[in-house]
C-alpha cells in the first residue's frame, strides 16, 4: 500500500467497511438524535462534587473563609444544572431501551439530582468520620489532611458515597461510570450499588472488590486485594444468568479483613467483631467475634 | 544554601552535574536528530482509534447518523498519518540500534499503519462480541451501553487488539507504550505479543497479568488478580536470559479462570473447558473438562 | 422538587447546611489565609523532574545535544521556585498544628527543596542502575528505551527515588503526594519513608506494597501483589495505634520474591539471596540463601 493508494482508494474503502460494522446500531452512541450521558462532561462534574466535599484540596486558587460560601453556592449551582442535564439524557436512553413507555425525563431527572446534593452535607459529614477511621486505622498517617490529600480510599469512598445516591434514584449509567472512573485511579472497585455503613476504611486498596449487592455495616476495616464477591450465578431455565438477587456477602459492624482475603456468596456472613486473616478462601458465616487465620504455615523451607 | 548562592553558583553547577550524567547516552531521547516516538501523541492517536471503535461513546460533542462517515473519515485519516509519523521514528530508532543496515523506514511505516487500519473493522467485529460476552458473563451489566461506557476490560482488551496488530508487523516501542496505559488506566497488564481468541472477558481486572507468548481461545473469562505468567526463564551459557521462547501458558476454548489464580510456565496448557478456582497456584496442566479446586478450607476458625 | 423552589429555595437552604458542615474546619483548607500545598502544582513540578532524569522520553517536542543544556538549566530553575513555594506552605502548616512554634519556614523550604535539586545527578544515575536490573530481569524487555518508556516500575521507584529525599528533610504532606501519584498511576504503593537500595526491579507491580518502615537492600527483584507489610500495630496505654517504630521486613540483598507474596512484620528478615515463591504469606524470618515455597500443590483435580 503506498501513499498515493491511501489517498485514491485505501481512506474511502475503509470508511465503507467501517460504516458496515455500525449498521446493527451496536455500540454507536446516537439514539434518534438523542445522545447517551457525556463521560468527560460526567467527570467534570465529580471534580466539582469533591471541591465541595473538601474545598480548596482540589484545584490551584486558594480559598478564604469569607468566600467559602460564594464558591459553594456557585459550584452547587452549576453541579445541579450540569448533572440534570446529563441524568435526563440517561433516563430518555432507558426509556427508549424499554423500560417506560412515558414518561417525563426531565422532572425525574430534577428530582433525582435534588436528592442527591440534599444529602451533600450528610455525605460530607460520612467522609469526616471515613476520614477519622483512617487516621485511627492506620499507623503511617500523619494528619487529616495528608489522607484527605492523598489517600486513594479517599477517592473511592468518597465517588461510592455519592454515587449510591443516583443509584437508588434508579439513574442508569452515571453512578457506575462514576465508581468506574475511581477504580481507574485508585485500583479500589466498589459498585454504586452496595450498601457501605459509617466509618469505613480501606488501607493500600489496590485489587480491592467490593460487588452490587454487599452489606457492609459500621467500623470495617479492609485492605488492599480484598474482594467480597459472588459465588456463583444462578441461572434461569433458558441457562441465562438472573439479574438482582443478593449475590455478595454480609459484613457486620466492627470486622476486620486483613489483605488478600476473598469471601464470596450471598449467604456468607461474617458476624460482628471477626477477623479474617490475611489470603484467606472464605465461602460459608463466620460467627460474632470470630477469628479466621489461615490453618498453618503454608510453605517448605529448604 | 541561601537564595543567593543559588542563583549565583547553584545552579550552574547543578546543571553541568546533571549533563554528565547524560554523557553515556542512556536515558536521554536523541539519536542524531531523530527522536523516540512521542509518548503523549500516542496517547493521542489511540484515544481518535477508540472513538472510531466506539463512536460517540468519548469526547462532548453529539453524533448523528448522517454525520458519522465525515467523522470517521476525517479521524482515520488524521490516524493514518500521525501514527505513520511516530512508527516511522520508531522503525528508524530501531536501524540505529543495529537490527537493520538500510531500509525504508518511511515506507515500512506505512505499511504497517496499514495493516493495522485496513483491520480496524475486523476489531472492531471482535470488540462487540467482547461486549456481548461481559454481558453474559456479568449479572450486574445491565446494558451494552454501559459496558462500553465503563468496563476496564473494554479498554485493556481494545487497546491489545489493536496493539497486537503492530506488534505482529515488527513496530518497536509503540505497541507496549500502547498496553502500558491501559494498565495505568485499568490494572490489567496484557503483553501485546499475546494471543489471544474472540469473547474474551476479564470481570473486575485489577491485577490480572497476560504475559508475552499467552494463548488464548475463544470464549474465556477471567476475574480479577489472574496471573497467565512465566514459570522460570531458560538461560544461556553466559547466564543471561534468553528472549523470545514459549514462558506462559496456553489456555484453550471456553475456559473460566477465577480471582487471583495464578498459571504459570510455558509448557502449561488449561484443557477446553476446565474451570480453575480461586487462589490456585498452578504450574501443570489440567486436562479439557478437568475442574482445579482449593484441596480444602485453608484456614482455622477460632 | 420542581425547579422554581430550587431557583426560590433550595440552593440558599443547601448552602447554609454545607456551611455548617464546614464549620469544624475538618476538611477544609484554609489556615488563617496561608493554604495547603496545591496537589496540581506539586503533579506539575514531578512531571518536570521526570523530564530531567529522562530528557525527551516526555512531552512532544524533540530535543538535541546542544539545546539540553539550556532545557535542563531552565527547568531546574523553574522546579526549584515552584517547589520552594509549596514545601513552605507545607512547613508553614505543620507549625500551625504545633510541631514548632517560631521557625524561619520559607529557608527551611529552601533547604530541603536544595537538599533534593542536588541530588538528581545521583537520583539520575540510580535510576540509570533500576533500568539496567529492569532489562536483566525480564525476558520480555527488548531495550533500555521500551523500559524508559512504558515500564510502570520507572514511574514508581523514581518518583519514591525523588520523594524520599524530601521525606527524610520532614516535609510534611508533600512526599506523600507524590508516591500517591505513582501509586493511581501504576499499583505500586511505595511509602517514601522506605530505605530502597540500587538496582531495584518491580516486574509488572500491581499490588505492590511495600510500608513505610521497610528496609531493602540491593539487587532485589519483585513481582506483581507482592506486599511488604505490618504484622500488628503496637498500642498505647489508652489503646491508641503507636506511630513512628519499625513494623515493616528487612529485605537483604539478592532476594528474589514472586507473585503475590505477603511477608509480614518488623522483626521479619529475609536473608541474603534468599528467594520466596508466589502465593507465600510468612510472618517469620528467612536465612541467608533459604528457598521458600508452597509445600505442596494446594488443589485437587476432578
Amino acid at each position: 500500500m503506498n501513499e498515493h493508494a491511501w489517498k485514491k482508494e485505501g481512506l474511502n474503502n475503509l470508511v465503507k467497511q467501517m460504516q458496515k460494522t455500525y449498521e446493527d446500531g451496536i455500540g454507536i452512541n446516537h439514539v434518534e438524535g438523542l445522545n447517551l450521558p457525556f463521560r468527560d462532561i460526567i467527570y467534570d462534574i465529580m471534580d466539582d462534587v469533591f471541591a465541595i466535599l473538601f474545598p480548596g484540596y482540589m484545584g490551584r486558587k486558594p480559598l478564604t473563609e469569607q468566600g467559602l460560601g460564594y464558591f459553594v453556592g456557585d459550584l452547587l449551582n452549576s453541579i445541579y444544572l450540569r448533572l440534570s442535564d446529563q441524568v435526563e439524557k440517561s433516563l430518555h436512553y432507558a426509556c427508549k431501551l424499554g423500560k417506560c413507555d412515558e414518561c417525563n425525563c426531565s422532572d425525574m431527572a430534577k428530582k433525582a439530582v435534588y436528592h442527591l446534593v440534599e444529602k451533600l452535607p450528610e455525605i460530607r459529614n460520612k467522609l469526616k468520620e471515613d476520614v477519622q477511621a483512617a487516621f485511627d486505622g492506620d499507623p503511617a498517617a500523619v494528619s487529616f489532611d495528608e489522607i484527605i490529600l492523598s489517600y486513594p480510599c479517599m477517592n473511592a469512598i468518597g465517588t461510592y458515597r455519592v454515587s449510591h445516591e443516583l443509584f437508588i434514584m434508579d439513574v442508569p449509567l452515571i453512578p457506575r461510570i462514576m465508581t468506574e472512573r475511581a477504580h481507574a485511579r485508585t485500583g479500589i472497585d466498589i459498585h454504586p450499588g452496595a450498601n457501605i455503613g459509617r466509618r469505613f476504611f480501606i488501607d493500600h486498596g489496590t485489587g480491592v472488590v467490593i460487588g452490587e449487592t454487599t452489606e457492609i455495616g459500621d467500623n470495617v476495616k479492609i485492605y488492599q486485594g480484598v474482594t467480597l464477591g459472588a459465588l456463583s450465578f444462578p441461572k434461569d431455565e433458558e441457562g441465562k444468568v438472573i439479574r438482582g438477587v443478593k449475590r455478595h456477602p454480609t459484613i457486620e459492624n466492627n470486622v476486620t479483613i486483613y489483605a488478600e482475603a476473598t469471601i464470596l456468596g450471598g449467604k456468607t456472613i461474617i458476624g460482628e467483631g471477626a477477623v479474617v486473616g490475611g489470603n484467606v478462601w472464605l465461602t460459608s458465616s463466620v460467627p460474632p467475634g470470630g477469628k479466621v487465620t489461615m490453618s498453618k504455615p503454608s510453605y517448605d523451607l529448604k
